[in-house]
């Protein structure tokens, strides 16, 4: 409904700039009585920081959260729970070149072509430092789901052409934190650490696609025709700076395989229970979560500053030449677990309380 | 915001069942003054009709639409607009089977899940039927757009495993309805027409892709950060019955891409227009369009119903065997085609609005 | 959020113009389950209609309404549910001579200023026949809190400067359908209907208050800070036409009472069970329903069509002299009572909604 | 839409509890290019704040506002602006006495009825503290409206029961701040003043009104049939702590006036111009502005904190006696002047934002 507002019972508006006074962002919707982990919401941002390993960028920001309302003795009260990050590595002066620079395939253009001028500061709004306060407010959310069993875990399936060859089950990927490329797939890991440090050399840049689960969700939650389920999950990927492509079950997959490959076959256990064969459908049907594990995938393209000369334009329509400085990020992928995950929870924890009033 | 509503500013909530009364929607939003060229409008609902073709189901609907506001001598008075149209063709006993039936990869278990019960008539509510109002809100959108130059176009760009090659120019894709399968490419429209009928004999399905095509957007449309224009594509096409996947630009390519390769480098013209040399990023960046074409594809699954027994449950959790009966599509993504453009039409007409408000 | 669609998860979007098509609307969020009466919705409307009694004006609109959607086998699915009353009585020619002509007091003007133009039969969008939607969406919304055991009821307590003296209770406006003017003080009712017949006579015309009480309400409705019950109910009441004031408590007299009179003081029951002595804060405080019966009532002004000769102006900006023609009412302010109601109960059902949420 | 959220475009987001780290917001919507003026919007806070006569409560919070994000070079952005104001004064444990007590008419017992239990100290979010961070929003709108040439004044009519005789004009307010009581009326205004000082005595408090003039509002603001401008201003007045009535216009005194003395005649100049010769409607006709002043009241009732015994009951059903300690407020009226232009300011900006899509 609003540009910096994301979900319709538990909310979350942000707020930030690169190198503003702060970061941060408000929660509204929390229901009262849960108790507010702090250090699992700044061990969540850490796993967000850069500087985490030597294939991502050093930038060491810190980010530490402080919490300003809405949780009272541990819990949250039901009002409004606001949190900020203070920055604090200001070193402004190092973007006045970019000041009327165009960036190849940044935001800088189409932010002046929106709002007649930008905050030019290391990307200002567009940087990807905004998303430290979704992954604060995908904390909040994931203690909220914990409640219920529900469960988001997300890892690195490819990084360029390096890709996890099998769909990794949910003990598997438990891994995911042990490799420094957030890849559980110890072989293809190793691949990825090689390939980075490969386009390193070469001033270079590469994608990759982020793989999340998320298991324990109980059956009903979506809400149909336009709030359906994967509809809201693709919107909260593709929110995400830098993705390009979303896709969950099958996938880009499903329009070439027949129908009666496709479809996830019921059965029934002894219990009267009723489960299906197979998940091609990704733990979605018509909208609705089945109680199968939710599979969606996200693509990310290769970050858009190198480490080479590129020719470009400025405000003016003039022909410049930028060349990138200092230390940047190769893959930003494994930085963006989790964000994916925090993006997921928060659509998880707004469905399970829309759906409160299915019924009477 | 709401699960039947659709936007902000220009808005479309719907209604209807496969086999209720009648299906609508109300558009609020549309600015007045806009002639309402209601033949259009009724066009593009023949567009998405079954029956079309011998390519798709032979029921025929005609599925008149009436305007019941907000339109006064020809054009559109800022009040909403209303429409319906009314189901004609009852065979609602034809269902009687599957009051407690699930039939696989259908909404049938997840709507019973959520709500308790289900109008199982024709699927009720979870019917592609339902996708008749967004192609009459859209139409609306379309003729909004159309004032500013905004043109959306789609075509089928693959069925199963016939792909078209290329990506199809804006000249091109004006083939697409001469083609049955509404893929503008003759040799993959002829494949495509023969896969279809191989697998009408076997009684099995198939899906496809779709790409969108929207020129004419002017720069600065999107709203960072949660509604970014891709992201409310992204909704807008994952909210469609059997959609699996989004894309846009290079999609699930980037990945894979060096970013010195997928990098749009910018040119600057004699007068100063700046323009991009390739488009990789699909007409957007950093959330807001550019002013090149916006590329997005959709990805479908096969449709859940084929001629062949299939092993289910009932809703006492009791083994059962289906078998679908009359004639059924084997590909539906061909009468997709006008439900994505028109959502893709909603998503722009409402960013054209709200970007009214980015300055002074 | 939308001009015409009103509640957050209980939601009414309307539609309809005073001789367009038809009227109608769409309630979005109703819980599955909830048996919809049509026989009780219909009655509600026909309480809403003019013809009534001999001081109403006599247009016999019939108002039939239709359920389009949202409704199997007499319950509610939890998908929306659409109607639809089509207007009959269609003599728009009787409006030509209002085509450019600002009639005071209406909205003829602020439509073409805000519109550029209008459909100016019989008021357009402006008309008060616009209410019909709102009462048929208030009768779902009162089955629904029905089901909690919330009951709401309001009377007619002042027309011109006649009032009744002392607040009713429960028990006693339950004569109000009994009186031609809707009150159910016998004495204040014949001066009432007196007074009608007096401005009748000289053409002129009168306002009147409405007095609201909903009982049952249980403790814990409303949304601070901004959402407050009596905020919603505020803005409920004043989008009725007309409508110049609202009050809840002792309202306008609250200003000038004493904090140690207008405190409610608590007592508790022997089983613990705490009530208050007064209810001068009618039902809420701090915005959230206390468990005592809310009062509020809404103040109308005077109805601008008067059966006298009147200066006025035309969009050229000419003077002209207005006429009223045929019969109207002195006095619709006993005809708006269920649409006060029907506003109440919107509120109502809407936070019974959001409050299932408000704990873990 | 949320409860902590107030507008559709021009959107307010708050935080914050009386004893809590910090009070604040976010404004989402804010056009780019709108100089921020930090020293008017702390001025406006200096106006809310207590301490600043002798007739308000001495509690010196200083209350100093940082801008966080959304500006830039002195001017709004486009993005999210975010605001803190830190809280300094705690004295937490002496609001130890009220963990388990329900004071008379404050939001104790229904904020644990809402939410279980409450943060008790100094009224948590339910504290008048609370509308601070309106009152620094509705300067950024105040800015605004500036660019429009709209003024938005608010002054104290009533107090108790001493009321400004007339109406006062737009020039004779000019006045206001000059008054301890922000009464304008200089005869009022002091028998205002003794009126508290006599209360102040006696340990019991009173109520008021506040009248609010907006000039410069364009035709065409408001947005039928919901959001019609005055219910959009009735829920903004609604919302602040302690109001019980709103009316604009004739209000409370238009249902016993005759249509023939309350219709505004419309007159027109030699130029076309169209105006009324009276303004009996505040502004407002059909929910529309009609370029006249718009003019509303808000009657609030007295402060329920008052320094004399007052029998009460714990959460445990048990009786108390409560007794207020320290120095309170008589009567809060005129700090709420600037609040309620606040609200004013903000409803106004929203609504001019929305109309920018009202016509083609």
């Amino acid at each position: 409904m609003s540009a910096n507002t994301f979900g319709t019972l538990f909310r979350l508006t942000t707020f930030g700039e690169s190198h503003g006074v702060a970061l941060g962002g408000i929660i509204d919707g929390c229901p009262a009585g849960l108790p507010i982990d702090l250090d699992f919401i700044q061990h969540e941002l850490d796993r967000r920081r850069p500087g985490q390993s030597e294939v991502t960028s050093p930038r060491n920001e810190s980010d530490n959260i402080e919490l300003l309302s809405g949780v009272f003795e541990g819990l949250s009260t039901g009002s409004p729970i606001a949190f900020s990050v203070r920055n604090k590595d200001h070193h402004s002066h190092d973007y006045d070149h970019l000041r009327n620079a165009y960036r190849p395939s940044h935001a800088d253009y189409t932010y002046d072509a929106k709002y007649g001028f930008r905050d030019y500061r290391g990307g200002g709004r567009s940087s990807a430092r905004e998303t430290l306060s979704r992954v604060a407010g995908g904390a909040v959310a994931k203690l909220l789901l914990a409640q219920s069993g529900i469960n988001v875990k997300a890892y690195v399936s490819s990084i360029g052409n390096v890709h996890v060859e099998n769909e990794l089950t949910l003990d598997q990927i438990d891994e995911t934190e042990n490799s420094q490329v957030r890849c559980p797939d110890k072989e293809a890991s190793a691949k990825m650490i090689q390939l980075i440090s490969d386009l390193k050399r070469e001033g270079d840049t590469t994608g990759g696609i982020i793989t999340c689960l998320i298991s324990g969700v109980p059956p009903g939650l979506g809400e149909p025709v336009f709030d359906k389920l994967q509809a809201d999950l693709a919107k909260a990927a593709m929110s995400i700076n830098t993705a390009k492509g979303f896709e969950y079950g099958e996938g880009f997959n499903a329009p070439s395989m027949r129908g009666s490959v496709h479809n996830d076959i019921f059965i029934a256990s002894n219990d009267g229970d009723i489960k299906t064969k197979t998940n091609h459908s990704g733990g979605i049907q018509g909208g609705i979560s089945n109680g199968n594990d939710i599979v969606f995938r996200v693509a990310f393209k290769p970050i858009a500053t190198i480490l080479q000369a590129q020719a470009s334009v400025n405000s003016q329509g003039e022909n410049i030449v930028l060349e990138a400085k200092g230390r940047h990020d190769v893959c930003v992928v494994p930085r963006a677990v989790p964000i994916v995950e925090a993006m997921a929870a928060l659509v998880i924890a707004d469905h399970l309380l829309r759906n409160r009033s299915a019924r009477l």
